[in-house]
């Protein structure tokens, strides 16, 4: 497991360095605006997305350059989506990864904007040659990341819980879905469509993806319930609070847990067909759901 | 002229129909959402930028189809600024077009969420292969996009125009140039991108652009200072109540209309090289700078 961990926080290095390199420097009188955009995408994070397109790449055997290109930009929407999450008219939170919130740390207005930035970075960065020499994958790379971002996808997520419209477990699943789980996916789809990977080892590698996005969900709604906010550098208990209905509202802790368990294995089992090429793969399903922040 | 506004009007039609195909319909859990978009992206609007582009299309015989589907992308990302612009942390306008703004119309959670998914259905709409045949042109089209609307772009622009960190001519005319220059310099740069056209005929085009967006931010300066709020369906006098520089602040109204004047001559001779070709282009510019609203 220490390589593991090595490897992981070895992806976040990797993909912070790039970024710092591709985003725009503070300078001129839009320096806040840049300030702001650092800010956040270049604060430290688990950067999973990173760790499972890179270890996808790896699977692949291909350019180390392009999937770290496509980690970065799926970096930027992250951190743009986390932005406008925490602002004061969605989930209103003030702490993030223990540090202020962009609203807070600048202000409301620039905390917009550095979001509505970091989502042209990610494009900007997809479609620059440097990102694959063949025009037709960078176009395709860009239609997947804004699919994924969109209205049917990350942002119609996200709009689903603010609205709090889901009585079931059904509702529950497709809000996840689409809020954090079509992001999780591209990080396995952008290196895929790097590959050009035959068919069914995308669809097993997207049966994966959508599996741990669930199961990081329960993760998290469990983390909301019982977590250490000290630990979790945010809030925790929010959920209860704002009469959100979540895995572990629906189903309790127990059968929450339960439900984990069940779920790890079959995560696991749709890497089979890629035998010993997934090992770190199939080693951080363990790793990402038992983190404690 | 009256060519000329038939000719503005089929284009706005176009791109309206356009839009209203390709914007997600308003179904699900989200449909909260997608309403917005389309209550932003579908209202009436002067659509400049599509008129623009599509008359640069034409001036390469492009295929409609293809410069079209570009328009729809800056339409979207020029809807999604509106959105944000309008917010309570930005400039807290309630009106936009003689109708309530998004966030007064809905609520500002989903007028944050609106503007992003516009921004990431423009990204979207350009990488689709019905945009162009060559992969390599639509990564192209994004990558311009991507820059022109980001922090070297529009949302730079818009962080100092909020900021007022400009004393004198050069700062104000550098912050138009980010903040509605970029975008209207967009809608003739795609098209040339989709024509491959020679570098004097881009750079000719280009020149247009600038001075014409420069001369564009002086009359909506003017329009501010002495216009109708009635007939401009949206609040003015507000540059003055914010204490905000402009072009008539720093020149006063004469002097801005003078130079109004002598940027629109030097406009249409940008268009010299072009010949009868440009017609429509050259007439465009009294016709999209006598406006009064």
């Amino acid at each position: 497991m220490m390589d593991l961990a090595r490897r992981v926080a070895e992806a976040a290095d990797l993909v912070t360095v790039a970024l710092d390199e591709l985003l725009p420097r503070a300078e001129g009188p839009e320096s806040r605006l840049t300030e702001a955009m650092r800010y956040a995408a270049l604060s430290e994070g688990k950067r999973l997305r990173t760790f499972f397109a890179l270890e996808t790449g790896r699977m692949f055997d291909l350019d180390e350059r392009s999937v770290l290109r496509a980690a970065c930009a799926l970096e930027c929407i992250h951190a743009y989506s986390l932005i406008h999450d925490d602002l004061p008219c969605m989930d209103d939170d003030d702490m993030r990864r223990g540090r202020p919130t962009v609203h807070i740390q600048y202000d409301e207005m620039t905390a917009v904007l550095a979001g509505d930035a970091l989502q042209s970075a990610a494009f900007e960065i997809l479609a620059h040659p440097d990102t694959h020499p063949d025009g037709g994958v960078r176009a395709e790379l860009v239609s997947r990341l804004a699919v994924a971002a969109g209205a049917r996808g990350m942002v119609g997520g996200q709009m689903i819980d603010m609205l709090g419209v889901r009585e079931d477990l059904g509702g529950v699943a497709r809000m996840q879905r689409l809020k954090t789980g079509a992001l999780i996916a591209c990080a396995f789809e952008l290196p895929l469509v790097i590959a050009h990977a035959p068919d069914f080892e995308r669809h097993a590698l997207m049966a994966f993806a959508h599996d741990l996005g669930l199961a990081y969900q329960i993760v998290d709604d469990l983390l909301d319930a019982e977590g250490d906010a000290a630990l979790m550098g945010k809030a925790v208990g929010k959920d209860a609070e704002a009469g959100k209905t979540t895995f572990v509202t629906l189903l309790g802790v127990d059968a929450a847990k339960q439900r984990l368990g069940l779920l790890k294995t079959q995560t696991k089992s749709h890497l089979d067909p890629f035998g010993p090429r997934a090992e770190f793969l199939r080693a951080s399903v363990d790793f990402v759901l038992e983190r404690r922040q």
